[in-house]
């Protein structure tokens, strides 16, 4: 079985010295990450994921989600107490405010939080990671009334959230959906219809299911523009203290698929059911969009997660396994064989693997980090940067990050060669898990239109002038410095070439986030590298190997995987080369 | 549930046009292929793979195999008549010579019947291909008395094959493992041993299994140079017509695995099982290889295959998917919204699927054409030549083959969206199945090792230059026609840059079987264009869409694929740049 441990250096690295977190506490919740109080409570938040989540993944991957007749749906063997230790913990409530009962620390810290718990558990913390986001959509959005009905017990974990908008023919196209709400003379709505798709939509690990529910009110216009958001409970809280009445709304049956077996798809059922109105009517798309946006980053967590977990797990299984011999002679010539890490290939996947991650990391971080000032930043200029750069990378993360990080999760099993398509060995899990991760929370190819279609143009393309201009000056900082110039002066071309594209999609059309991508984790590797060098001109730090494999895992992006950017432009100026000119009866 | 049907038009192309299979009616076996008998051949290939083993993929891979009580495995429900339908077809033995009761027919059309077969049924068709490679093996390395008694068996497959190299200890380097074999007065052998992942290890579809066994006997040389190959039957064949007496062998336990559910993963013991040496004592491996090279081409055409299926559904859904609006405006304005084949990224995943699968067709193909010129040509020369391309080109088919035909599937997954990972519609199980062929019969990386540790340089470079020379001729060819320059031009460039890889790595070591791979994929394109284009000068045949579509499929390839060698190149120079340099405690 995989084992984890939570990667708590890899964070204080990043958190102190590459992003130095300190700069941020003018703003609320950060003063409290001192080096006194950060490590502790990561060091809680991984031994949660390593002795408590992780263990519990294989099992969750074969007992799967059970519906029964009556309807309802009992999760894994040990979820449950497994749920009531991670919200005693308060991890439900991270970031959210004290009035609620949350502990109003950072976005970005609960990122990390959230990263080890998927990597110890998918399955497990999308029942979490959707709450969080139903919590989100209920502070931005509804009314103070409904804030204090729902809120309190999300945030306790007595209640989970769900976010409900796909139906059978309305996926990407969420404007087709076809779920009614009626209302009532007390202000409440009656909704029916019938959603698919819908994550933890039913379940044993709390006493009430809270569902963020697309639907159109009477006379709303088509598409998207009539769609309204409603808060539907499983149980209707009632004014008798902690009594509950059942609500009409029920789970008609739960998906098979691929994997995240430890969290139920639902079919979700709704035969006027009681709801109340989020936001303003027809107002459904932004508010749900709040839920979208905190997912979507969330899926870089995720990425982050699953390509470390691989990654651990593909280096133990490296050096242990024995099986040939190095090609440059033998390296333990007292054993029947070498260990297989000794093979320059396995080597350069497992730097592959780890060259990313660490980038991902870093840039998932420091997006969140931009989160953070959006949400509670006091400068209005700071604050819309902040937003303008959440925008434009918040797609480039989602999608290149599900893509890069299902690769590692192959790779990663790769390793393991036959061993690792054996179910036991938990390889296969991860590449069965990791998968759905570029398809939910809006197909990658959705991320792309977002991206190219909205973000590089919105206002004048103000946020992509604003990010060229950032990591230009970075990169014109360590000029001075020579031997920052090898990492330097790849990240520079890849940033040229990602303008080139910029310019050329502009009038052109064409899609590919993949070059942001690179060039924005060409940057975080110019940031962690120029942080450990600081490091290493400490002198108790010289020559501290974990630094020194930093520079060399940089070396290995830039050089070996950023070459890459240039076919990647060639192909986007070549365009759709031949496939708009196969008439559509031929495919 | 995905459909499948037999692509006769791509296969007749190829062979009546591209590959003119009528300039081999001088080699044994290829004067029966004339264009009478040729496509009903097919057809009828095609009908059993589309109706009898397509349906029963899905029940395959939610049934799976069961070990029981006794040992005994059975099969998912339905693989039984099946398989008694497969054989009474006569598939099994389509290659085999007349007098062992086959058809003696060329490999090349085996391949394209069991590419049929791999596209409707992956693991039921590892069962025939382990058979058909048992028999290979028997033909090649085994005594006139062991060929009589097991090879017509194996033909009418009342009985079936296996290969057993891999132990818990000793996979890629096999040269470890443990099994020994002790020589018996009467000249048999008692085996004793473990083996893993031994795929139809145990099952129910015939009355014998014949296990074919490296092990090592008394006083054998340490590593790959001491094993030998014995034949072990589960029953051995006694002097009484039909009577069958158990041997000392039986499978320990089946594995769960990733995929291929239908297809039982045997742990398999042998307590002195009763076996005959097959070939020459310490020369299993030879003999094993002629399984091995047999099954590393056969990976080709499921790379093929799988591509194959997951794009026919893919393309199905991409055309009655309604969802979203063309960015060009409405296609279907009567319509809810367009079909998603509008939106340029979903037929961009399309093109690049079947882009992929024709050229991988060609391509394998083309070198079981080289195998059978090598198996049945009369000519020193040619065998010779035929030979050393095989050598070069199975490890590229191979390794680059599976690699694509798995993103091909994940491609056509992701088109489905969400519905992509749900069981049901089978997209999924694509992925699954299709990961193995990445991982057996050698997993990639040691494809890689064997084209450019051993191919490349074999008899001083022999086959490389053999092959430069081929491709650049006909290159060369085709240079007085203007139309073909589009696709010629990048096609040497990529060629180029393969033969200055080739240097670099003589020098360097470096290892990337990628360059080769997209070098020889663009040839085939360059083969089916140059085809098309005099096709489409024939008066009935003018502006035929399937022509023209081959046009711009090519030109997607040559065009948007094929940039991908350049950056290629450029890592490959840089080495392992970072990689080598990061100590091994820090992985």
């Amino acid at each position: 079985m995989p084992s984890y441990k939570a990667p708590i250096r890899e964070v204080l690295f990043l958190l102190n010295d590459v992003f130095e977190v300190e700069r941020y506490s003018n703003l609320p919740g950060f003063s409290e990450l001192t080096a006194d109080t950060l490590q502790p409570m990561l060091e809680e938040a991984g031994k949660l994921s390593e002795g408590v989540l992780a263990p519990l993944n294989r099992i969750g991957d074969v007992e799967g989600c059970n519906r029964h007749p009556d309807g309802s749906v009992t999760t894994p063997k040990g979820f449950q107490q497994a749920f009531q230790q991670y919200v005693a913990g308060g991890w439900m409530g991270v970031t959210a405010p004290e009035e609620f009962g949350g502990q109003a620390l950072p976005h970005a810290l609960n990122g990390i939080v959230m990263e080890f718990a998927f990597s110890a558990n998918h399955a497990f913390s999308m029942y979490s990671g959707l709450t969080q986001g139903a919590i989100s959509a209920l502070l931005s959005h509804a009314s103070p009334d409904l804030k204090t009905a729902y809120v309190p017990n999300l945030v306790a974990g007595k209640w989970t959230g769900t976010m409900h908008l796909t139906e059978a023919h309305a996926g990407t196209d969420v404007g087709l959906s076809y779920t009614r709400a009626q209302r009532q003379s007390d202000g409440s709505y009656r909704v029916s219809g019938s959603k698919i798709f819908i994550s933890a939509g039913e379940h044993d690990l709390a006493e009430n299911i809270i569902h963020l529910v697309l639907a159109r009110t009477e006379g709303a216009p088509k598409g998207t523009k009539g769609l309204s958001l409603f808060v539907v409970p499983k149980f209707l809280p009632s004014s008798k203290e902690g009594s509950l009445t059942p609500n009409r709304v029920t789970c008609g049956s739960i998906e098979k698929k691929m994997g995240i077996h430890g969290n139920c798809t639902c079919v979700m059922n709704f035969d006027d059911a009681t709801g109340w109105l989020v936001g303003a009517e027809n107002g459904g798309m932004p508010a749900m969009f709040t839920m979208m946006n905190h997912a979507r980053l969330e899926v870089g967590h995720m990425a982050t997660a699953f390509s470390e977990v691989a990654y651990q797990n593909a280096a133990a299984y490296a050096k242990e396994r024995l099986q040939g011999r190095s090609p440059s002679g033998p390296k333990f010539p007292d054993k029947p064989a070498d260990p297989i890490i000794v093979h320059p290939d396995i080597r350069r996947s497992l730097t592959t693997i780890r060259a990313f991650t660490e980038a991902s990391r870093a840039l998932t971080l420091s997006t969140a980090l931009r989160h953070d000032v959006a949400l509670r930043g006091k400068d209005a200029a700071a604050i819309q940067d902040a937003e303008d750069h959440l925008g434009l990378l918040t797609p480039v993360i989602k999608g290149f990050g599900s893509d890069r990080g299902f690769l590692s999760t192959v790779l990663a099993q790769q390793i393991y060669g036959g061993h690792g398509y054996i179910a036991e060995n938990g390889m296969e899990q991860f590449v069965r898990d990791c998968r759905v991760t570029q398809i939910y929370e809006g197909a990658n190819g959705i991320q792309a239109l977002d991206l190219v279609g909205r973000k590089l143009r919105m206002d004048g393309g103000r946020a992509v002038r604003a990010y060229f201009k950032e990591v230009d000056a970075f990169l014109n900082q360590c000029v001075e410095d020579p031997d920052m110039s090898p990492y330097v002066t790849p990240t520079r071309e890849a940033l040229r070439r990602l303008q080139d594209a910029t310019d050329w999609i502009g009038g052109h059309g064409a899609k590919d986030p993949e070059l942001a991508a690179y060039a924005a984790l060409a940057h975080m590797w110019c940031l962690m590298v120029a942080a450990a060098r600081r490091k290493l001109a400490e002198p108790d730090a010289a020559a501290d190997p974990y630094l020194q494999a930093k520079l060399a895992t940089g070396r290995f992006f830039v050089q070996r995987m950023l070459p890459e950017t240039e076919s990647r432009l060639a192909s986007i100026r070549v365009g759709s080369a031949g496939a708009a000119e196969i008439p559509v009866e031929l495919f």
